[in-house]
């Protein structure tokens, strides 16, 4: 199951800079910093009320997110959901006719296990579900 | 003050078959439709926990939302935050530099007021103020 929109993922050209238009725009701060090797992208986290805002900076070129700023600029990038269990909705959106990105959950920023769906059977829009890793 | 994620807009070709698309995807049914006439769309809305998803059709093919489709494709359109006071907010965010859409709130959907930044001060990202309507 969805049980909430976890974090909203936003890809930019540099993250301190955007830590500040950010700060102002929230009128509060980052309150941590994290970079996933894996990924190749550093991160900078925001909350509002029970959602977080993820600003992501490509550290490696060839990094999701350097290829997505390359192809459509700055902006938002994905949607996270989180779930309560995240191989059983793997398995019913599979079901569904979703096409998943990766067949087992990996391991993402904040402690989390994420998959990802493919836009394309999404209307153009990036999905993650995230889990608490125990 | 910002003080929730209150929707997320996805633009979209055809707002039935997103309907079937995002009740799979959420496991839930979209719980009200509404047409903004002034802003040539119409609208499919979800909820997940505290944070609604605005699906949006274009009905006029003038409109932001033909427009967003025509360049950029499906997809994520925007984010809305609620805040307390959207006269005030409006104000410190203009002191702060950003650049406001409408310089007085308008009427958009769900018995809302509205205000968008201009999504060139926001890293790509176009942000929605938005306050329940007394």
């Amino acid at each position: 199951m969805l049980t909430n929109v976890e974090h909203l993922g936003i890809a930019v050209k540099n993250i301190a800079a955007s830590d500040e238009l950010f700060s102002k725009l929230f009128n509060t701060s980052s309150y941590k910093h994290e970079s996933v090797e894996s990924e190749g992208v550093t991160t900078s986290f925001f909350i509002i009320n029970q959602t977080k805002i993820e600003l992501l900076e490509a550290t490696d070129p060839d990094s999701p997110i350097a290829k997505f700023i390359e192809k459509k600029g700055e902006g938002i990038h994905h949607i996270a959901f989180e779930v309560d269990d995240i191989w059983a909705e793997m398995q019913r959106l599979k079901n569904e006719g979703f096409t998943l990105l990766n067949e087992t959950p990996k391991r993402g920023a904040d402690n989390k296990l994420v998959c990802f769906l493919h836009p394309k059977g999404t209307n153009g829009v990036l999905i993650e579900l995230c889990q608490e890793k125990p």
